[in-house]
């Protein structure tokens, strides 16, 4: 290797932002990368547990919320699934008694076919998400973390275990849980690239996406948590719990389940071994001293992203 | 076995009517029997030699022609699929660069995402259809001659093998036939109630299909060639061929193709061994003396459905 080459691959190295991302809290944080970071330079290692088969069809919900999103194409009311939608295929599984609880939009069902039949052909489900991406000309790479068939279950008071998607959809995450686990985890493998990207990238972040459900399982993925361990002090994650709850979804009554507080300092304590900062809302100002006796480095700004601008000053701050 | 068993026995022996199906043309005659036979007595038999496994999904045309006919859902511009249908799915199929050959319109998927679903969880494709048939209220009952997979194979000039549906639909059956063959058939068993269908049916009807690509297939399901060569006197068909010409399809083409001729008399020597009585169109009554010399009854009828009453007489002819 030339001393050029050497210093074009440090080069990348040191310029490169990887996010690890669950859906729809992860979708609006890189929107605010997008711009500050190029395409070649932002990574996206997105979560698969929640990945489901139904209808013959394989549904990938992390994924497609992250290119509906960066597309501009998501729904602006339901922040999931895709703009302009319809409900023909919906109506007519209704009518024949079909598995309904699971919504599947027409147009959101192109992508779930053109997967499927892709897989059906052998192609990894990184090169179909890379097609895809491509054809909505996303400015970033995205990675699911693992090809593995790996699935976030989830125990429940009532009903035993239960997968996530019937968790979350069927139920409205309104049922009580006592574990979660994610399925196929420990003979998983990362996707080519993923470990990759985490060792070589300037900055690690973790979106503000559900730690129990939509982070721990990218990291259960073999390799990933130690990466992140490695390079704890450039690993920064943007806390989901904001005054004590969660925006959106259920990580706040999660955690109390799970046997935590809902609150910023125990977003600290969930990510401790892998984080070196954590950014907080200014409601949570008063953790910040709990927070950095944990080790953790607390960072206070703004941080619901629905508010003007506050996309933009987050991703500056995690990319400064 | 009482005595009045056994007449209730015998009695559901000589109502029942069997019709041998492809698609359009069989789902077209059936309109004809329905009121003139009671649900209970009508079976249609119906081919599967053209279903295919498409983007995950289990597709059956001529299964959903039949049922979207005889549903009154049938889209009265293109004789197959769903009338009111929207094509969002396939337009996104495209923008991503999918296989968009096939058509799929966004109410018929919700059929294939059920039927899907359905096979997933272990059902028979007879019990499947027997659900969408009661879902939709048809006044029949509808059998896919097998549950095994049976794959009509078409050899081309140009290109070799190629399934049916690349030949029907992608090709446009615009490409010159050397040969067919029925993929699985030798190994495929009569689906339950087929052949008792088809011995205690007081007549049998073979449908105005392609003789080469949608009626041999049922007949390649091994004992059911043999139930209508021994029921041949009770076996009634329909010339699929009117002067010369098929109605729609290329079964005109196929047959000179295959090395006969397109004609009433080729269906008759095609049909021989099984059929006791062929319906041939007026314009066709030239060829009654040569079916004759067959051994096959001709009756020379209006047989063009198109036509105000033609269903219905044509169903009375079959049925007296």
């Amino acid at each position: 290797m030339s001393a050029a080459d050497e210093t074009a691959t440090q080069s990348n190295a040191t310029d490169g932002v990887v996010v690890v991302c669950g859906g729809v809290g992860a979708a609006r944080l890189l929107r605010g990368f997008v711009g500050r970071v190029s395409a070649e330079q932002l990574t996206a290692i997105v979560n698969v547990g929640d990945d489901m088969d139904l209808h013959g069809l394989r549904i990938c919900p992390d994924i497609d919320t992250i290119t509906y999103t960066l597309a501009d194409a998501v729904s602006p009311e339901r922040g999931w699934g895709l703009d302009g939608e319809s409900w023909q295929a919906m109506a007519m599984l209704e009518k024949l008694g079909g598995v309904d609880w699971f919504s599947l939009g027409d147009r959101d069902l192109g992508t779930h076919l053109y997967r499927t039949q892709r897989l059906s052909e052998g192609a990894s489900l990184a090169a179909i998400t890379e097609e895809i991406a491509s054809r909505w000309e996303l400015p970033l790479r995205m990675l699911p973390v693992t090809e593995d068939r790996l699935r976030t279950m989830v125990t429940t008071v009532d009903e035993g275990e239960i997968s996530f998607q019937e968790y979350f959809v069927r139920r409205q995450h309104s049922v009580a849980v006592t574990s979660v686990r994610f399925d196929g985890s420990a003979s998983s493998r990362p996707a080519a690239g993923v470990l990759e990207a985490l060792r070589s990238a300037r900055r690690i972040v973790i979106a503000p996406s559900n730690p129990a459900v939509s982070i721990d399982p990218v990291l259960a993925v073999p390799g990933v948590r130690d990466v992140l361990i490695e390079r704890r002090s450039d690993v920064r994650a943007v806390s989901p719990i904001i005054g004590g709850k969660a925006l959106k979804g259920p990580a706040d009554r999660l955690l109390v389940e799970l046997g935590r507080e809902a609150s910023a300092l125990a977003v600290a304590e969930w990510y401790a071994d892998v984080v070196g900062t954590l950014v907080i809302d200014t409601v949570d100002a008063d953790a910040a001293p709990a927070i950095e006796a944990l080790g953790v480095t607390p960072l206070v700004t703004d941080t619901i992203m629905a508010q003007p601008g506050v996309t933009e000053s987050l991703a500056e701050i995690l990319l400064s």
